[in-house]
């Protein structure tokens, strides 16, 4: 009995071991009642531990193919009787998995989107906007209208770098973020997710070196490792990314492009100076580097002054900026946006036909009245002014609740980054809150390596209610304290 | 002045030359003035087409860098007096886009999804359900119901893998396609085309060998080739697939999996008999090799007798099956799904996550309430009604008014692939066509390699009114005899 393993594989040794067995009983390698070597006789020959062979022998055993007595050993009893079962190769799902797909298992998004509404669980976890906050009305009303006069139109195919009135609803929100471009500069996307997974599928190969700002969200962490980009952090101060350090990383790794998100960080809450946005744009001209500007929450400013997008103070067309409509009016119409000069969107369009052909019709046109009609405007000042006093609240419940919690106040944005004192094991820390009914996101999760973690977890303040908050932020001082 | 060609890149060679010498010219290694070579030195240097050189020119003429004149010859007449500008390094998009960019450049996609609804245009190119028929009635009700009862989770994040409710009905549907599966075997896609891109990443790394039928679904062609697969075809005959032949293949080039659509295949119409739907599955059962069933037609027979899908005589779980509402419903939707075996869902599931979160929530609950109040049925009973009359019409359009041209009547689906004589070029043809108001798609879209074209062109006999199919073939026969 001969077995291969390889110690650079993602999939686990004992699966290795278990597969090769199931393959060798089924192809009849191995027959019935064959004695398999001890456990710690395997173990030696292939130089693993003897419980890696325990494991491979369980799954065995409990699928039926091998079974154990004390007189005889390891013994195979799995018999095929099935004629035709002579002539199967068995299908290992696990070994014909692409390598993109085999550095892909990470499902915090999936648990957030799991994330059920009406449960009791007080959830500072995703980053959802609050469903209190819902313009429901509004939409009720366009739709009715879309359904009396359009009805057709909401099942036709939709060109596929999006509806022409949409794109020109936000080439005008764009005009108001300073940003002067003309529609063929716009693909509309399903959120900023589907625009970052476009322009990395456009620019990235493997191995191929991306800089992003330390720590950073997820979801671009993820797909970077995923499609097999090197990742490389650039460090932060309280303006946002260090130029310096910027410069220093470019001369020595020659980046593809360089991920930021300027507005309200996410996770730090950090919002990037104009002197820093100039230096940025500066840097990008001298290197001929483009940026991929994330600005998921730049509206949702609660204090201090505007400040332009990168996008704006872009004059030589090096940035790509995504935007999207999830964290303002809807996570669940799925509608982002990205801008760039017109022959990157040509060349992002290519992918976003072969992904899934255009964002849906209906949602579409909704988004579209809702910014044509001047809805859009409205509700973004009632949701500042409902998230400005959440940010607040959780801010005076952390200090007056947790002294040993460290955060500062952000300007703007859906989260509040806190640092734990280092006695406070993370993982302990989350088991016990989750045990006491409020979840939320470690931070070990925003960094690139896993153990550069500075005890850091990210709270948002924007989807629970303001009971939630009170209660919440009590639970976590309770949590606390039960673990210290 | 040093130029370096590489002629194993997609880009263009007078790009790539264009490209070096206006980086020369930005970053001052050649200065104003400077005297370029003439285009007959230069295409000898670097061993090209003087044409080549000439267009290279050109190109920088335009953009004012470079000027000519009989006494000097061409000189750069580019001076940047922007003090800035000398720190500046131009950013060459065309020379940063990913290998998979480069492989993609087919927008035969783009062109259909921006069919325009109010063109007098006759369209017999895309692949769209009528719009006379779509169930408008029922979808305003619906809606309106939804509004009024259920408005608030129209805006919520769903999970991953798609709505629960949904994910039900989906079952109850496969069931009466004779699969009987569970809500965790599914994953709701944004249309096929995204099941297909799930599919692809999660199991195709570059230079794997993907087997389709030969011709195929353009859309798969582009995407597989994108990814970097290598594409080998099967040849097929009245009964579908030579498995035979696909028995060979998999010997000589162990393919990663075997992609097929059964049922009235796009483009041709075939329908996999089911002695050999029985053959296929006997020969991935033998070689372990899975199978993508792509069904987005199989509810649409005319006449015939019914045939179960390949997943409903797959015993062993090697058939990852995908369809959607597109072409029952609407395109507009992008609501599709994937039935496969619960760990490759989950796999699929994580790709998902990356790609776009979730299929919108407002879609997913419209066409749950489209299957659970029985509508559908009801929609597919009188869809399949017209739909035969439209093939019926079309076909019998053909036979009377162009003589030269062979086809069978498909038992379902939505087009009719038509032969025609040799001597009639395709190019040609379409062109006149176009001119006379009548589009439709080329065969040769449809096969890996272009110059294996039988000379065939697709038909769909959905999309257009009837007047418009007795028109259109007028049109067609009208263009035919003046190229001829």
């Amino acid at each position: 009995m001969e077995i291969k393993i390889n110690r650079k594989s993602k999939i686990a040794l004992y699966i290795q071991i278990e597969n090769q067995i199931k393959n060798m009983i089924y192809s009849k390698i191995l027959p019935k009642n064959y004695i398999l070597p001890s456990e710690r006789q395997l173990a030696n020959t292939l130089k693993v531990n003897r419980s890696t062979i325990i494991k491979a022998y369980e799954e065995l055993k409990e699928k039926g193919l091998i079974d154990s007595n004390a007189r005889r050993g390891t013994y195979i009893s799995f018999y095929d009787n099935h004629e035709e079962n002579d002539h199967k190769k068995y299908l290992f799902w696990d070994e014909i998995y692409s390598k993109s797909s085999n550095n892909n298992f990470d499902n915090t998004i999936t648990k957030i989107m799991n994330t059920d509404i009406n449960s009791k669980m007080i959830s500072f976890g995703g980053g959802m906007p609050s469903p209190d906050l819902f313009p429901q009305l509004e939409f009720q009303k366009i739709q009715i209208d879309l359904l009396k006069n359009e009805a057709k139109n909401m099942f036709f195919q939709s060109p596929v770098s999006g509806n022409k009135d949409l794109k020109n609803e936000i080439k005008k929100l764009m005009l108001n973020r300073e940003v002067r471009i003309s529609t063929s500069d716009i693909i509309v996307t399903s959120g900023s997710q589907q625009g970052l997974d476009l322009v990395v599928r456009t620019f990235v190969n493997y191995n191929d070196v991306i800089l992003v700002e330390n720590p950073t969200f997820f979801g671009a962490i993820q797909l970077l490792q995923t499609l097999g980009a090197k990742i490389i952090s650039i460090p932060m101060d309280k303006c946002g990314m260090k130029v310096d350090v910027l410069e220093y990383l470019i001369n020595e790794f020659n980046p593809k492009f360089i991920y930021t998100i300027p507005n309200f960080q996410n996770p730090t809450g950090i919002t990037m100076s104009l002197e820093r946005r100039y230096d940025l744009i500066k840097i990008s001209e001298k290197y001929g580097i483009p940026i991929i500007e994330d600005d998921p929450y730049g509206e949702l400013r609660y204090e201090g002054n505007y400040l332009p997008p990168l996008k704006a103070l872009d004059k030589s067309g090096y940035v790509i900026y995504l935007s999207t409509f999830s964290k303002v009016i809807s996570l669940g119409l799925r509608v982002g946006w990205i801008a760039a000069p017109e022959r990157v969107i040509a060349k992002l369009s290519l992918f976003k036909q072969l992904t899934d052909l255009h964002v849906n019709t209906l949602s579409q046109h909704i988004v579209c009245e809702f910014l044509r009609q001047g809805y859009y405007k409205k509700h973004v000042k009632k949701i500042r002014k409902s998230y400005s006093l959440k940010r607040d609240l959780m801010s005076e419940k952390l200090t007056s609740n947790i002294r040993s919690i460290k955060f500062f106040k952000p300007e703007g944005g859906f989260y509040i980054w806190c640092k734990l004192p280092d006695n406070i094991c993370l993982k302990s820390l989350l088991k016990r809150s989750l045990k006491n009914g409020v979840n939320y996101v470690t931070g070990d999760s925003f960094y690139i390596k896993k153990d550069e973690k500075g005890n850091f977890i990210r709270l948002n303040f924007t989807y629970p209610k303001n009971e939630e908050i009170i209660k919440g932020i009590k639970l976590l001082q309770l949590s606390i304290s039960e673990i210290i």
